[in-house]
């Protein structure tokens, strides 16, 4: 399956919502190799999993980096609808993400335009040569917000 | 079984022996719950796994929450051979884990005593209680140093 990145970040908004009605943190992501093709997608699943580190884009990378049978995917995209929490930001770091487009921006959890913003650090070897931040972001902090709120309402 | 902390790091140690003879990293790593209990023991698999995160640490917490059936880790130490990097730093966090204690230090790559030192930002909410670092520093970087010095020479 070959998909625009606008298309993936669509895709990526739909598995979150599958996320919500999961009762998991409604983050989706999906991962694109240099010509469009869908290498993985996937959705957090930090509950279900009972795994803390079972974020969408984590689990996204770790697929795609099975499915290529190597741990780089230097050539590849990684659409996310949530800036990505220190953890996730590393870990586009190990896997070589060559690009990254998010989302919602996340000034308190977030590493890449706020926090430790671990690609501009001095020591950081493999930071992706792009990343456009804010795409969709309406839709996708309004996913959050509405999550958020439903849980706090229920307490 | 269980073990002292001491006895924990000795073990992650022969984990981080057998990683380098199977062409890893030489990292290797123990989570121990309050009772010092053995959860999960791991050592460094991204070449074999085909998978950049699969870093000692993260292996071994993972394992942990998957044995206990719960992704909170709030009573458990972890014990690792190197300072972890800012992704397994991030997932410490994530993971709740109550007291790290770790080998060498690791000012490049590290994330805990040196570049963003992520637990002593405002915005890390679950920051271990306890880090003890530096133990059995010279035995962990011995190990490293010999790994990455083999790998030099075979070019």
């Amino acid at each position: 399956m070959v998909m625009t990145s606008g298309q993936a970040m669509q895709q990526a908004l739909a598995l979150a919502d599958e996320a919500a009605c999961a009762g998991e943190v409604p983050v989706g992501a999906v991962v694109l190799d240099e010509q469009g093709h869908v290498l993985a997608m996937a959705r957090n699943h930090v509950e279900e999993q009972h795994d803390a580190s079972a974020h969408a884009e984590l689990l996204a990378m770790r697929q795609a980096a099975r499915q290529r049978g190597s741990s780089r995917l230097e050539s590849c995209t990684l659409v996310v609808t949530l800036e990505p929490c220190p953890m996730c930001a590393a870990a586009i770091t190990h896997f070589r993400i060559r690009r990254l487009i998010y989302g919602a921006y996340d000034p308190k959890g977030g590493a890449v335009d706020h926090g430790p913003r671990l690609f501009h650090r001095p020591t950081c070897l493999h930071r992706p040569e792009e990343v456009i931040s804010g795409v969709r972001e309406r839709e996708a902090s309004e996913q959050l917000r509405v999550f958020f709120r439903a849980l706090r309402q229920r307490g």
